[in-house]
C-alpha cells in the first residue's frame, strides 16, 4: 500500500481521529499531518476508536512539500471549483487513477483545513483536483466524513478481488523531483532574462499548474531537465563579459 | 424525496448530528429517531453544524415498527453478516434499489445502536440487508460514518442527471401492511392448529423473514390476505360443535 492520506492545518482534533478511524476501515494506513493544531490530543485517540495505530505511526510536517515529497500523484480534495484548469474529477473515477498510479509510485490524497479547504498555493502541489459531489443547497463536507467517502472508494477499487489496474508503464516524476524541476526553471527562466508578463508574479504559478496537470513521468522529467542543462551550457553569457556558468543548485541532480 | 434515515437506539447525540449533516450534504432530509439515548442535545446540534434543520424536523419514536410504518421497501445496514438468507447487498447496489423503490413509495434506511448494530428482531423488519465493504481486520464503521456512505451513494444514484430508474410496477406493501399479513398468518396458523415444529418458538420469524425477502408487492397483498381470509372462512370449525366464525382482528382491512 502506497496511498497516503495528508490532512493540511486541521483544527479540530476529533477530525483527526475520526480520519484515522474512516481509513484504517478501509486499508489505509498512512496518515501525514500538516501543522496540526493540536496533536496528538485526547480527543483525536478518543474518535480513533481502535485506530489508534495510525495516530501512533502519523507522521507531522511543518510544509506540505515534506509531506509530498516521495509522491508521484497528488490529489487534492476541494469542495470548490476554483481551479477547473485541472482535471476536475469525482472520488469514484480518481480512486481508478489513485490505485493505478500506486502501483508504481506513492499517491498522496490531501485534505486542508475545515472551514476553507486547500489554499491556491496548496492546490498549486496537486496534479488532480477532487470534488465529492453533493447538493449544491448544503454542500460543505465534514472533514473526516470527506476522508471516509474517499476511503472507501479507495477500498472498492483496490480490495482483494478487485480488477487490478495494469501499472502505468512509467512511474511518475516524485513532489522532490517536481521541486527540482520548478527551481531548475526559474534558474533557467532567470538566466536568460526572461521577463515575467502576467501582472503580479503568477508566471511560476502558472507554470507549476500547468505542469502538475500534466502528469510528468520519470522520462519526461529526465527530458525537461535535459534541455534546461543544454539551456544553461549554451546560452550566452549576459553582457559583453565572458564569465564561467553559474554552476546548478546543489539540491539538483544531473540529467543527460 | 422519499427515502428516510432511521437511527435505532443510537447512545451518542453526537453521531446525530453528524449524521443529520451528513444526510443533508447528500439531499436526504427525513430522519427518524427511535429510542435515542439523549435527544435533543446539544452535542447533536453542534455536530449538525448547518443541518439543524433536519434535527428540528426528526421524528422521535419508541419503537421501529412506527419509524417505517408507511415505508414500502426497509433496508437494514449492519457490518454482520449473520443473516445471509436475506439479500445482502452493497451500498451502490442498494442505493440503484433504494431510488426505484422510492418512485412509487417510502423507503427506510434503518442504522442499529452503536456498538452491536441491529438487532435480529430489528433485522427482521428489513426487507433487504445492506453492508459497507471494509477490511475485514477492522471493520467497525463509525455510525455516521455509515449513513455518510449510504447518503453519497444515494446521491450518486439520485442527483439531478443521474439515470432515473424505471418506477416499480406496483408498490410495495407498507410495513403497516406487513405487520397485518403477519398478524392474520398467525391467528389463521392458530386456527387451523398448526404446531410450530421449528422449536423454540421461531416459526412466526422464519416466515416474517421468508416474505420480507420476496419484497411483497401491493398485488400480492391482497393475493395473500384474500387467501387467508378464505381458509378462515372454510375451515372446519375445531372440534365437533358448530359454532361462528371468529371475526377477524379489528385492525385488519378486508381484501378480496
Amino acid at each position: 500500500m502506497s496511498i497516503r492520506i495528508v490532512l493540511v492545518e486541521t483544527r479540530h482534533p476529533g477530525n483527526i481521529g475520526a480520519a484515522a478511524r474512516a481509513m484504517k476501515n478501509m486499508g489505509l494506513q498512512e496518515l501525514h499531518l500538516v501543522r496540526p493544531r493540536s496533536f496528538p490530543d485526547p480527543e483525536a485517540s478518543a474518535r480513533a476508536s481502535g485506530a489508534d495505530d495510525l495516530l501512533e505511526t502519523a507522521q507531522v510536517h511543518e510544509h506540505l512539500e515534506d509531506a509530498i515529497a516521495a509522491c508521484g500523484l497528488v490529489v487534492g480534495s476541494s469542495a470548490r471549483q476554483r481551479y477547473l484548469s485541472l482535471n476536475l474529477l469525482e472520488p469514484r473515477e480518481c480512486a481508478a487513477r489513485i490505485v493505478q498510479a500506486s502501483r508504481s509510485g506513492k499517491v498522496a490524497i490531501v485534505f486542508g483545513t475545515e472551514r476553507t479547504g486547500l489554499t491556491n498555493a496548496e492546490l498549486a502541489h496537486c496534479n488532480l483536483l477532487a470534488t465529492i459531489p453533493t447538493d449544491s443547497r448544503y454542500s460543505s463536507l465534514n472533514l473526516a466524513m470527506a476522508v471516509q467517502v474517499f476511503a472507501y472508494e479507495l477500498w472498492l477499487a483496490m480490495r482483494p478481488g478487485a480488477p487490478l489496474p495494469a501499472p502505468l508503464e512509467v512511474p511518475l516524476a516524485t513532489g522532490v523531483e517536481m521541486t527540482r524541476l520548478y527551481k531548475h526553471i526559474e534558474q533557467v527562466l532567470e538566466q536568460v532574462e526572461f521577463r515575467d508578463r502576467t501582472g503580479g508574479g503568477y508566471l511560476m504559478a502558472r507554470i507549476r499548474r500547468l505542469f502538475n496537470r500534466a502528469q510528468v513521468d520519470q522520462n519526461e522529467m529526465n527530458i525537461l531537465r535535459g534541455i534546461l542543462t543544454a539551456v544553461q551550457s549554451k546560452r550566452r553569457p549576459a553582457g559583453n563579459t565572458v564569465e564561467s556558468l553559474p554552476s546548478q543548485d546543489d539540491g539538483m541532480e544531473k540529467s543527460s
